[in-house]
């Protein structure tokens, strides 16, 4: 069973948004056991659309389609239904309320215009979709055998289609495949190296498993892919060749469940143990806290973080003495671990990461080079820090060094609550 | 003069990568005047990609392909040239050199192995384009008026190569239309809102130039496109067409630079008048500090942050009384003021931000709903804070509020320093 997804835009082809909405789509529709065939980005043009439309229908059985529902001029899509399913518009009494209403909560006051009155006319053969959270409705159509499904592009509206209306909706109308999937996340080895070390199981795989390498930035995660129609078959095939995996990789596996990021596994641990941390940032300037604060529950263990930038926030905020910064530099081992140890003083946590160092693209407070940065860690009996080489591009060597300072932290608190990842 | 792109890999079409790299692309060849017609993203399988190869040469001058060139077994594309232009792969001898070179730098010790070897096998009729940044080389083929262009999935690498060596190229080869844009950015107002006040002018533009909205989280961002043979005349167009625009929208428009966002805007004001800022976060969690340090130089006017998360710092560290707490909750307009305060003392700048809200999905340390948050902004000689319902996504909240805050700072910079955007 396949799907396309085709997402309709001007401003996907000029590059000035990136499409999102397709990665979102494609991982939901795999998880009920549809694979994605192809992903197709479209312009704002009639003849481009219906093209779109007559491939996606030659070669899936359902085509998601997202933007250009919008009510300004530059949105076609509904009239490009139209015309491909020789239809046309007709104003829905229900639609018309729902907008309406969301005007009337938002910006009471002001009359809802000819534009937004254009939401709620959509084609004759469609089916509504309610779309809860904007004014512009999903769109259900069935014809020669063929779903397609047509949703506003608004990342925040299509999801909620997504999730709450599309995807029961096609559980009840279509007959899947089983699909498994399994990602186990690796840090610290790259690519060909990992494949080296596995290669006598991979080839040894049973054919009705895939394995693929996601590598970024430090890390890279393997998928095992199962598909087939006896999910016991599938669900024993995964396991086993899980089992003899882990082994061979053992001490890179930073976690085996799909989608979650180190973040989540050390938010895991923090919590069950009742552990908490800080952090005092300089050049990841609030990256590590922001990412750590983006999962739900970081309040039970994180207490916050003091992003020193500047030098003096380093002495005066964080109790780093003077003249440490004068004798070794504030890019150095001796401040890093001065930071990590002042900040889990001053917020009174358990761990701590520090980072100073240099992401460019000029030379700041210290003669370290551009991409020259010290990761410092402190525990409840400890504090130590690392240097590292993060390369030259300012966006890399920060994310590079959160991933870091993570991989340190995690490593740091197993080693001191014991156990293994596995019997988290 | 059309370009196609096609991504390859199933990690895309599963959804567990965005693609990214297409935007990019799509955005450089904008740039030099060359409209990409499509965006495909297709499975690391033979047939599959050979027909999107097809296509693209069906439609496109030019086709830029990204991914599947790892050495790992999942990695197909170069196989499928070779079989697309009816060729062979051969060993490529600067590049094993190169890839050699490579290992030699950044792993010494280990030798190369024959997974890495095969980077140097390219296909016969490709000319290798050196890749600086990795082993896996870029491709160009020309062949019955197409340009085939293959290029590593990684970004980083792929981004060195389209800026330092594909586009060049293209420049050199191709004689191309002139294409100019001009963004126009904006904040406070709806997508429809702005659609009617600016109807007539709108109507009015002429068959040179195109608009689109291109709205996202509180802020839309309007697009003029000139496309033709005289540059002078586009040049001409667009800039009277954007002189009958500036006023009647002149208190929305944030910032007219292509691609900028409002922290650079605020970064060049801070930078130009001396003037230095801190932020106090509580649910925004340091996302305003790493907006702020992502832009290079953010040492000239950005001191730090205290990212009090838990309440206790935020008495502790920036000094808000517990009274004020006790009294109006954590989450209120008085302590968002203290805060602004207190960091702004605390780190001794000009300006501050402060944030505490609820961005859920549980209530925190107050009663406040999800969604509610108090933004201050303190200045050299006030302070005051603003209350705001941003939704009910933990995400969504954080970031409109990011925003919101960038806003409320500007304006309060320019009414201090005086000046229109248009006079920096």
């Amino acid at each position: 069973m396949f799907a396309d997804i085709i997402t309709i835009g001007d401003e996907i082809l000029i590059g000035q948004i990136i499409d999102t909405n397709s990665a979102f789509i494609a991982k939901e529709l795999n998880k009920i056991g549809i694979s994605v065939y192809q992903i197709t980005s479209v312009q704002d043009e009639r003849e481009h659309i219906l093209k779109a439309l007559e491939e996606g229908k030659a070669h899936a059985d359902i085509v998601i389609v997202t933007g250009g529902l919008g009510p300004t001029k530059d949105d076609i899509t509904k009239h490009t239904f139209c015309e491909f399913f020789n239809d046309e518009l007709v104003e829905n009494k229900e639609v018309l309320r729902h907008v309406e209403n969301l005007f009337a909560k938002y910006i009471s006051g002001t009359p809802i215009s000819d534009l937004n009155r254009k939401q709620a006319w959509v084609p004759s053969k469609a089916r509504v979709l309610h779309n809860n959270n904007g004014t512009a409705p999903g769109m259900w159509f069935y014809e020669d055998g063929t779903t397609f499904v047509s949703l506003p592009g608004v990342p925040f509206e299509m999801k909620h289609l997504i999730k709450e209306v599309v995807i029961p909706e096609l559980v009840n109308f279509y007959e899947r495949p089983h699909i498994i999937h399994r990602t186990i996340n690796t840090y610290g080895m790259g690519e060909s190296a990992i494949a080296q070390k596995i290669e006598d199981w991979e080839n040894n795989l049973p054919g009705c498993i895939k394995l693929a390498y996601l590598p970024s930035l430090g890390k890279v995660r393997l998928r095992l892919t199962a598909k087939g129609k006896d999910y016991q078959i599938l669900s024993n095939a995964i396991e086993e060749a899980s089992q003899k995996l882990y082994p061979l990789i053992g001490d890179i596996i930073h976690g085996t469940e799909d989608d979650e990021v180190i973040e989540e596994a050390i938010a895991k641990l923090l919590t069950n143990k009742g552990l908490t941390l800080a952090t005092a940032e300089s050049f990841t300037g609030g990256n590590i806290a922001s990412q750590i604060t983006a999962i739900p529950g970081a309040s039970a263990y994180f207490k916050g973080s003091v992003v020193s930038y500047a030098t003096e926030i380093k002495v005066k905020v964080l109790g780093v003495s003077q003249e440490l910064v004068d004798t070794y530099s504030v890019v150095s081992e001796q401040v890093a671990m001065a930071m990590a140890s002042g900040v889990k003083k001053l917020l009174d946590t358990d761990f701590a990461i520090a980072t100073t160092g240099n992401a460019g693209p000029a030379k700041g407070d210290s003669d370290a080079d551009v991409g020259t940065v010290y990761i410092a860690i402190a525990s409840p009996t400890d504090v130590f820090a690392l240097k590292f080489s993060m390369g030259s591009q300012r966006e890399r060597i920060v994310q590079k060094s959160v991933n870091k300072a993570f991989e340190l932290l995690q490593k740091e608190i197993l080693k001191m609550w014991g156990g293994m990842l596995a019997e988290r």
